[in-house]
């Protein structure tokens, strides 16, 4: 099976390189990137790429392709799953489709009637911690759930100029815990409350954003949620989760290059947590291309769909709203 | 120095314990219950106790008593202060001081102009976890704090009439993390937001109570704290905080009784935490009595006063309206 | 019920503390010291101590005194143990009881035909994380014992004043180990192999001693016993053991002074081990010593006997000889 | 660069995954097994691979090929060793290779004179967590090296027909901790002491061999080092280190599938080591693959040559001796 990746900036060649590498019976044909260099084309050339191009279209317009990865920026994500969908691929997605509602759902009409594949790229599912709380709050290790506390800190900010486009620290960085409350708890968010502020950066509030926040979450079993994000953490990349219920609590930690600890007169010392998503989620890249691959190939359905995509923006948009009015915005 | 105890229930007995064995300098001389029992009698006798009675004013007018601890039930916290400031009797007062925050006042305006020390019982500023957690926070270790995190969680709900009269969640049982709130971060609250259910047990729904809660506050600094509670953990007494900040973090966890660790088919497990608050928090009742005894004995200030009583109290009535309305309540 | 302590230093203190404080229906009647400065005096006498003297023989003649607790210097246990109890005194001794076993032996025999008391300090027995490890292994959590590890580190080593009054490594330090492998095994020493150096100190190894060892036991089920000992840690003092069987693996670890754990550039750190062994073992010196007087007033078994100070001296005269001719010595 | 691959079992299928997938510019060949059935060869044939044969010959007596690795039975490697070394090529052999001191030699000595790489597989030494002990202990963390600690146990005795050609516990299994003493300590072993037990199957007793054992070493710089061994563990695979010096201690602990821990009423419980070797040291496979790989294309020393191979067979050799004679047997 031949695949097509549309963009080529980070994470399109983190997908290059899983599927190289790990997916049997799947190719990367063609890669396609407006601002190709040289030197990423020759990068992607190592791995047996064909077609090389600057022109996303090319791609599309190959019959041979029956798949492509949109890893192009996000505002390009919407109109370009369109376009994809109408030309008959399957398609995967980055996250997140877009920041608008409308144009995602666009992209759900455009899926109706089709018998194709469409996946987000949420990654965090398909992380073994994260899987470990779903398992167990799905096997029923801990009951009913009543609080769900997710984590969530990146080691540095990115530049003021990212931010400026990002859509928010909502839709840019919040919008991944927003899914894993979805996945972990298997439920739907009725309601949002969310508190925030300019702790790390104040260009970032002059840019109109937060870069610390505190999100609040009704669950449709009523169930409570809480996110903590923060855009720099002096350890690293902080990832983590507990979700609580009636038979008790199942939470995951860090992971760290060794389990290594010093002990000595400074007291005793263990790693610091994975730098970044790039270190801490490459299985899970790994992982969440080889099941769009398969579901394509097997004909199955696939874990984060277009609803996932869309509700994950929803909330992110209630908790905007939440933020800015001082109360809690329900959303079905 | 003379010490009376008026109560003589569960905390009464604690205290009783912590002075006879710890105190150097104190003795307690005297001890009230209105229902004071044979077997309560005999048990404060074996602490070479010599006034038994079931009248605390008989504790008030003895000239040899310089101070008194107060572990009558919460509704007399408030008037048996203010007779005992009168009476010139030093005051250590069991948490909450009052469920009105008048009645705190009253007390406050008794204080006034008394060369008198008032200490209120919030314990856990004694504990050698939480203590550590001040510590970091205000030797620098984190630089400026940005997110405060509190984990609270009871072994098992109290009976339903105790929930009647309890003042409801907040005043009862958050009432220690509010307080933990103020003394981890050095700040006041500047608002709060709540969000609650009733998933433990529907008796508390129906006496008008939730048992499980998500408590979000700002601070002066603009920094946000974030509590959640449960009036039930499978595993036991569920005592954690973490405070994160543009240095870093400082967290700690549960105390159990011993470190042994048990790997073999099943997994690789350790002890539950202390079951509850008199197995994890003896110290920390010593570590309190023993501070009070030092104000009185040394003219020190207390390390708890009225205005931290007050200001927990404060803060639980605003999150009871904040949970009522659904948006975030200002205090100042 | 009356007791009187031989030997005022750092242990008789503890005693005397761990008495006045927790165990009801005895108190410290007498303190003897041959050196007894007046501060010591001043300091017993705050514990209503009544009698202080610089001459046991005051204390064994005292008829109102039922049991004497000898925490003199080593060279004085056998000879202080066998006066007191030929003056009809239960005795509490300190380890180890001598360094040579011919002088045990008559401590024994002096004990025969007498119903007196007569308990060796072995508080490690005490303590709550090898109290677990024995109630793992003695429960069958992990099946028939196979491997059982003890790591004994000091955070300092002695003077060498005192390393040459010690009777070495093995009777000074590691005979606690000894005591603990029959304690937590339940089994006896069937031979002994020791391996050691001088690798803190040079001059312990002009004193004709080693401060590192490594010494492996057969017992008498056939599972093996492994110690680790060294005089110095720069961490603090290291004090775990690990039983390993058939079904699985009990293992703890040092206690701290609080579970803080601070995470920041450096990396994830938390405290270091309690420095020593009395901030380590204070618990454990009050349970063996609350055991104790409960022993002589009702009439139990004690729970470490002369034979547990004899064999624990045995094995390590026989680990002298076994580092000696680099080969295993035989036991039983 | 090509590659061929003698041994066609569990190993050397490891072997064929890393270099497919992970080396860039080199490629497997060939690869022959006496035994090869029609399901490994469709297998092999899976990833590209053209020859696939019974005989090894064929693939030493391809010009192309460059590099071989011997995956065979123990038996065989010496001898195919030579075999390659006169035929050209590079080789990796797996361990040990062989069990006898004289065939090592043979190798060491055709290697003579010649241009070619020798790698020996001890895989252990490219484990994320074994290296941050050498790390720590090569980078002066703890200073001068006092004790080192393996623990190294195996989730289950293989069968007592392999037992029987194994060459014994020493050689078979602990010849990867030995090897793990000198990588760790940067240091030669200059003693041995051994002490063992048949405590898991009795069969293996009666073939000769035991299942258990604890072997003490003395190293050239006078630090101790202490392996123990079983050939069971209930809970998995049990792969720990602990070097402990003048400055402190660095210490590595067991891997899990995810950091997930549960806390319930039966206390808190986190997931069991990784379960075996393959599991637990994919990593480490692909790592020592590469570095081969890479020395024989740039030139490079090996990391592991063939004197490591050569010594941890003495030490094997000795701990036999030593645990039949019940003493330490020197080696140099």
């Amino acid at each position: 099976m031949k695949v097509g990746i549309i963009g080529a900036g980070r994470i399109g060649k983190v997908h290059l390189q899983s599927i190289s590498r790990y997916v049997k019976g799947a190719e990367v044909a063609a890669m396609a990137d407006p601002f190709m260099s040289e030197e990423t084309a020759e990068y992607i050339k190592s791995f047996g790429v064909k077609k090389i191009t600057k022109d996303y279209r090319e791609i599309l317009a190959d019959k041979e392709i029956e798949a492509v990865l949109i890893c192009s920026s996000t505002d390009t994500h919407a109109p370009i799953s369109i376009e994809a969908i109408e030309a008959g691929k399957h398609v995967f997605c980055e996250k997140p489709v877009d920041h608008d509602v409308e144009n995602i759902l666009k992209v759900k009409r455009a899926l109706e009637g089709k018998n194709l594949k469409y996946q987000v790229g949420f990654n965090r599912r398909f992380d073994h911690n994260f899987a470990a709380v779903r398992a167990a709050v799905a096997g029923g290790k801990i009951g009913a759930l009543n609080v769900l506390k997710i984590c969530s800190r990146d080691p540095a900010a990115p530049s003021v100029d990212y931010i400026k486009v990002s859509g928010g620290i909502f839709l840019d960085m919040t919008i991944h815990d927003f899914d894993m409350v979805r996945f972990l708890s298997g439920e739907e968010v009725k309601s949002v409350y969310a508190m925030g502020g300019v702790m790390v950066d104040d260009e970032i509030g002059k840019a109109g954003d937060i870069d610390t926040a505190v999100i609040v979450m009704r669950l449709t079993s009523g169930a409570i949620a809480v996110i903590d994000n923060c855009r720099r953490a002096a350890y690293g990349y902080d990832q983590r989760a507990e979700a609580f219920g009636e038979l008790g609590q199942v939470a995951v930690g860090n992971d760290t290059l060794s389990s290594a600890v010093l002990s000595n007169k400074d007291g005793v010392t263990g790693e610091k947590p994975l730098y970044f998503f790039l270190e801490r989620y490459m299985q899970a890249y790994v992982n969440e291309i080889t099941a769009f691959i398969d579901c394509v190939q097997n004909d199955k359905p696939v874990p984060v769909g277009i609803e996932d995509g869309l509700q994950a923006v929803k909330i992110g948009i209630a908790a905007k709203k939440a933020l800015k009015e001082g109360r809690e915005v329900r959303l079905i």
